[in-house]
């Protein structure tokens, strides 16, 4: 990360922290190590982020906006808020419910036949494409002002109540639709106004208003 | 290496060879070590390469063609010959002599500040972008199957009429909403099926419906 030129590490529920092993290991980077943020949850993390990339090696039932490290560096570089790439345990990963939290899923071209990488390589990589990325002029940004982590939450929080109220979340999938919305909106990196006027919407037919 | 679909090891005079801390943490990939061919010296090892390419952490006083590793990869792919990527010791890289006998410099862009990576890690950066330049990686498609500009039709005017039933379409700017709707739809290429999942909540909360 530090060879990288990248210096915000947030730790999720670090396991043991600090640690005399990881401590050891990042000789000449334990500056970054000491500063390390750590948060409860995922959500914390993120808060605060306009573009939430997942490092993922597996293929999921309900395809998700795939990309290489190379265009996964070309987003974060064009985001005009902060960007976090999530990693997940060196064994499993992520859960699928933190990749749902994710609006894009990275994945490392490997070979089919041995896609075995462990994490501190993964993050070798994905650390130097962002690190060639931020040499190149940036491109304009795709989309304006992004709405944040917290806000999607809100709105996907607001989706679901009037969903069920409306009786049209079917209570004995509610996961399928919602990961339908998080897949969807998320892709769309939808902009602040327009999670607005989403809401504004949802306010407007819940039927619980009159 | 192997993941990266690289599979020639070759090791020049090494110090300790096979050595079963080298074997363990080659977990899965110890058949490419097991295999590796040992030679006594550099020239030994490249002597039917096309395209010798040193890794070097350090400027020269003579300059030498210095590429990052996506150019070098580049010539790789368009090498008719094989290609050498040379590595050297952890500590001390590669000597003057051994970068003499190098066709192209190659230099991993780093922070100025702490340009400090290890072996593995640069090896890996380089595997990485080998592949890359393959031309092999695959991502998954980014969305299934695409709603039809009818069924995007169907959708915008089913949204207009619930907004407009509901009392959120301001009847003074109703082309202002509707093409929000329509940028963020439309960026986010929706698919058929979320399309109908919208369309069952706009019924669902549809205020003429009962």
């Amino acid at each position: 990360m530090k060879a990288m030129g990248l210096h915000n590490l947030v730790l999720v529920a670090p396991a043991r922290f600090p640690h005399a092993d990881a401590s050891a290991r990042a000789s000449g980077a334990d500056d970054l190590l000491a500063a390390a943020q750590i948060v409860a949850s995922l959500d914390a993390a993120i808060a605060d982020c306009g573009l939430v990339i997942a490092t993922s090696a597996r293929g999921r039932s309900l395809p998700w906006p795939v990309v290489d490290p190379r265009a996964a560096a070309h987003q974060a570089r064009a985001s005009a808020l902060p960007v976090a790439v999530v990693f997940g345990r060196e064994r499993s990963g992520l859960s699928n419910d933190e990749l749902d939290r994710c609006h894009l899923h990275l994945q490392i071209p490997t070979d089919p036949a041995f896609s075995s990488l462990n994490l501190a390589a993964a993050v070798q990589i994905i650390c130097y494409e962002l690190r060639c990325a931020a040499g190149r002029s940036a491109p304009g940004p795709a989309i304006e002002a992004p709405a944040t982590a917290a806000e999607l939450e809100g709105l996907y929080e607001h989706l679901r109540t009037v969903s069920e109220a409306s009786g049209f979340l079917d209570p004995d999938q509610p996961r399928v639709l919602m990961r339908r919305f998080r897949r969807l909106f998320g892709r769309a990196r939808i902009e602040a106004a327009e999670l607005r006027m989403l809401r504004g919407l949802l306010s407007a037919v819940d039927p619980r208003r009159g």
